[in-house]
């Protein structure tokens, strides 16, 4: 029954011929794969398929500039999840006109806005040999700015960064400010589909997306919400061209539209590519006012939760508060070489000498007030008040830390939406730096974050590595962020990274915590967590799958969803941690 | 090719047998229904089972009490909208039978919570004949309230009343707050599946919702978000049976748990039978005092209007703030006969004596302070400052208001969720008062709400009827709520109602309005016009449809959703006004 199912990666080609890729697709010959690209350079043009040949076009050197194929942080083989081609279509009838030619050559492909997804697994695709879909290359219009109801319609190439200068070079600032999460350089679009967050009042971001058009993997075109009502006859304000149909007025303002309520269904999902989507800015608050207090002790962390939780509930902490573990904050100022010989992780003793030399706390908490000053004085008094009780407690401005990198002066303009990439400096705490981001979900409680910060700093200790992370507050849930720093040429470093996040993902689950996104390489073990009534809901999953894209083209994998006309079983990678591998012994 | 499609009704049975339905489900024998039935009564219990046999059964005198198998305002025949028969499930598991059943027999089934859903078909299925599930009757418990998260978890029958008793019984209020929509009587699930509205900062009930339990189709069980995960060993907190699967910690308070969000399929959806979902408490905001401003002049609709949205969306107006037309305050206060002698509609002079009369504006608003008092004192001298500029506008808070049904002594107990039922008075209106609600979305712009103001003004008196409705300000939109008050006993007043609603539907669809829910006489024509790129959401929708519910068993019809067994032209109702029934001309 199923041996006509996918079954496994090509892998590297064998004998090649000139312009083979690295990696085929799967079940496909050099000879197919040919046509394929003669077909898909005719939709979007010769200089827009691009056929990855070489191990040397994988530039992971610089995740600055990211080769947009793959993953630069890349876990395991950095040949495993690869591209066999980039194609980037120049509007949406050409997205539309790929869909197609996918399904006709039962080709996978994976889209992406701009490739970021740092930490997640970048523009890598799932399947090897998958092309990609390179959206954000051409399709990079912000099309609208509507300061009276206060959106953004956008395409998938337009950044934080791009909106932003959208933004000052028009003057909207006064009117509108943007919500960004702690980098600026990725798409709007492809940020709220995987569910990012920010950390202004707008901090989610896939709360405050409104409306989308999205191509469906048979290449037919929907809007969602309000969108699929046609404009009125007198036509729209956005800067669409004029062969493009204009917008409902409302489709930026009523996420809902009439029926169901579809939107959910194309965030980590694997059911269609978002060519536009609205996204909800702030009216400009009429003041604002950032502001970092420091704690002393590793062990204020319960304390500190606990007075969160009522003050943000309350939206006394009007932002997505954030309260960064010592070495968050220490690795962007300098990497580990600067404070230490040693490459074993840190003791308490050197954390706490190095929070002193940085005068930080052992936790450090940034938060901004919104609003006239006496709303923001009501607020700061209560929330002064409420922080005091935590000895040793000390409240700064950003006029009081004056110093280089100071986190406070990067995260003053984060919280006001001014995008920047500062925060990416303590991916360098290592030499050749890369990271994985682990993301539990957990109830706001200081049991909860004391018990988490255990499980996970006794792993990371277990794997020689140091604990960077931070927890910030959404709504009604604690996202705990765990940043995995590790060697990226060295394979024993990468090695004990993949034993740390399979082995927390499996701690984690026991504690009844839940990943709210991942990378690549542990897609399949988290999906399995989620598994109530023998994985009832990823069985529904893929049950749409196959109905809206039976031949299982579009995003093979996101996620855990694998379409019928894959052998899952040979597909789902190992989610057994193994041994851990002791350090400087790996075969390298 | 269609020929096994399922054509039309049965319609009233003709020559019927002891226990024959009034109206059996489609292409169903009478033996066939009887089986069922008894393999029904199997499952549920002899008492939960009742056959709907005789049209005296169809009480719709007392719309408070409804019988709760059919809608109450009826629009059209009120033989039409019929259930078959109600089944009233007593636990999950029977209703996941009943879904089974249901497949297994080929009869359509119409799940409800309560069997309110007043003014757009109460407890009535679209498809004649269906056999309607009352999940409210035994599945009614508050299974946890957790102040500490600041949510709820209960089962369809939990009205907002239920609720607030809850709450009130416990002393829970000093912590958590509920919001609440006009009247109290109506199920928690029931509104928020509808995307109903309430009128405090939690006032859009779908996104305070968070994780759902959800029996499908076929009678698989799944939850949503975070629900998937399962608990962690040492259990949970909640009221749960000891043979149910308690749910994970975070269930209530992370929406989106890992890969698609699925939620939104089930609002305002045919996919499956919510059993149990969580809900977003206020925590006590320290503080509060609700207010009314009344405007004199009708034209002061657009100034208004244009000062409300900047204030909104700065959340300035903390609450869902709601501007209504004098007469739907006036008709709470009395029926049009205390007002006039004649049925014509009111001119614009009597409506003017009558605000006068009753001291009121031709629009009145009504909104609510929260929080600290600092904060409630900033907010409100803005408010103030702002909507002075209305000239002759005037400030009120509840003592100034003594008088009998004042509107604003009630609006303070719903703006801090304590439910009434005095709202439903207006309906009173007319003599045998029923109604059906027009409620069209558009962008906050004083241009807008004249202009939508002035169609459905124009279009009720054109009608017979008088206007009665409110705008309210959701996030970035306006909902405009007509209320069309008819006399159910009077074949012209509700044959010039239909016309009414089918010719504004019209109407508002070419000023690029549409409407976020529905009556189900309606619901074909609305569809219709969300048809951006040939109805491609609807052709989307029916696709996930025919997928997870390939007999098309569950709520056929609903909100346009037909499925593949239903032919399709033969089941959609007539969207064409027609020709203006004079009236007092129609053949009763």
């Amino acid at each position: 029954m199923n041996e006509n199912k996918l079954k496994t990666p090509n892998g590297v080609c064998g004998s090649r011929s000139a312009g083979d890729p690295l990696v085929l697709p799967p079940n496909t010959s050099s000879e197919h794969f040919h046509d394929f690209i003669n077909r898909a350079r005719t939709i979007c043009g010769l200089d827009n398929v691009f056929v990855l040949e070489r191990e040397d076009q994988l530039i992971d050197g610089t995740y600055r500039y990211p080769n947009k194929t793959h993953d630069m942080h890349a876990i395991l083989d950095r040949t495993y999840f690869v591209s066999s081609a980039t194609v980037s279509p120049r509007n949406v009838p050409e997205v539309q006109d790929m869909m197609r030619l996918c399904n006709e050559f039962d080709v996978p492909v994976w889209p992406f806005s701009i490739g970021r997804n740092t930490g997640y697994g970048g523009a890598a695709p799932r399947v090897p040999g998958s092309i990609v879909l390179n959206l954000g290359k051409h399709m990079n219009r912000v099309l609208e700015v509507n300061t009276e109801g206060a959106y953004a319609l956008v395409e998938p190439g337009v950044t934080f960064f791009d909106m932003h200068k959208y933004l000052e070079k028009n003057n909207l600032r006064e009117k509108v400010w943007l919500d960004v999460p702690d980098l600026g350089g990725g798409s709007i679009i492809g940020n709220a589909l995987e569910r990012g967050v920010g950390y202004s009042p707008y901090g989610d971001h896939w709360m405050m997306h409104c409306g989308m058009e999205i191509v469906l993997p048979d290449g037919e075109l929907i809007r969602t919400g309000m969108g699929a009502l046609p404009a009125k006859a007198s036509g729209s304000t956005s800067n669409l061209r004029p062969d493009e149909q204009p917008g409902n007025e409302t489709w930026q303002l009523f996420n809902y539209g009439f029926g169901p309520y579809n939107d959910g269904l194309f965030s980590q999902g694997t059911l269609g590519v978002v060519v536009k989507m609205g996204i909800w800015l702030m009216p400009n608050p009429g003041g604002y006012q950032a502001y970092m207090i420091t704690f002393p002790r590793d062990e204020d962390l319960h304390q500190v939760i606990e007075i969160m939780r009522p003050l943000r509930l309350q939206m006394v902490l009007q932002n997505v508060p954030t309260l960064r573990s010592i070495l968050m904050d220490a690795a962007v100022h300098n990497c580990k070489a600067h404070y230490t010989n040693s490459d074993e992780p840190l003791s308490e003793q050197e954390l706490d000498e190095i929070a002193k030399e940085l005068k930080l706390g052992r936790w450090n908490f940034y938060g901004a007030l919104y609003g006239p000053e006496p709303v923001r004085k009501a607020f700061w008094s209560i929330i002064k008040d409420s922080f005091s009780k935590v000895s040793g407690a000390k409240f700064y401005f950003p006029e009081d830390r004056p110093e280089e990198h100071s986190i406070l002066r990067t995260r003053e303009l984060t919280l006001q939406g001014i995008p920047s990439f500062d925060e990416l400096r303590w991916v360098d705490w290592l030499p050749n730096g890369a990271h994985l981001f682990f993301s539990p979900i957990a109830k706001i409680t200081g049991d909860d974050a004391v018990s988490q910060y255990e499980v996970s700093k006794r792993r990371c200790r277990e794997a020689g590595l140091d604990f960077i992370g931070d927890f910030l507050i959404g709504v009604r849930e604690m996202h705990h962020i765990v940043c995995i720093v590790f060697n990226r040429e060295d394979p024993d470093s990468k090695r004990r990274a993949l034993w740390l996040i399979r082995t927390l993902i499996e701690d984690c689950a026991q504690h009844g915590w839940g990943e709210y996104r991942t990378h690549l390489a542990v897609m399949d073990q988290i999906a399995n967590t989620y598994n109530f009534n023998n994985n009832a809901q990823l069985k529904f999953n893929e049950q749409i799958k196959d109905a809206l894209d039976p031949k299982g083209i579009l995003a093979p994998g996101k996620n855990g969803i694998w379409p019928q006309s894959y052998d899952k079983a040979a597909w789902v990678l190992s989610s057994d941690p193994g041994k851990l591998p002791v350090r400087g012994r790996s075969e390298r």
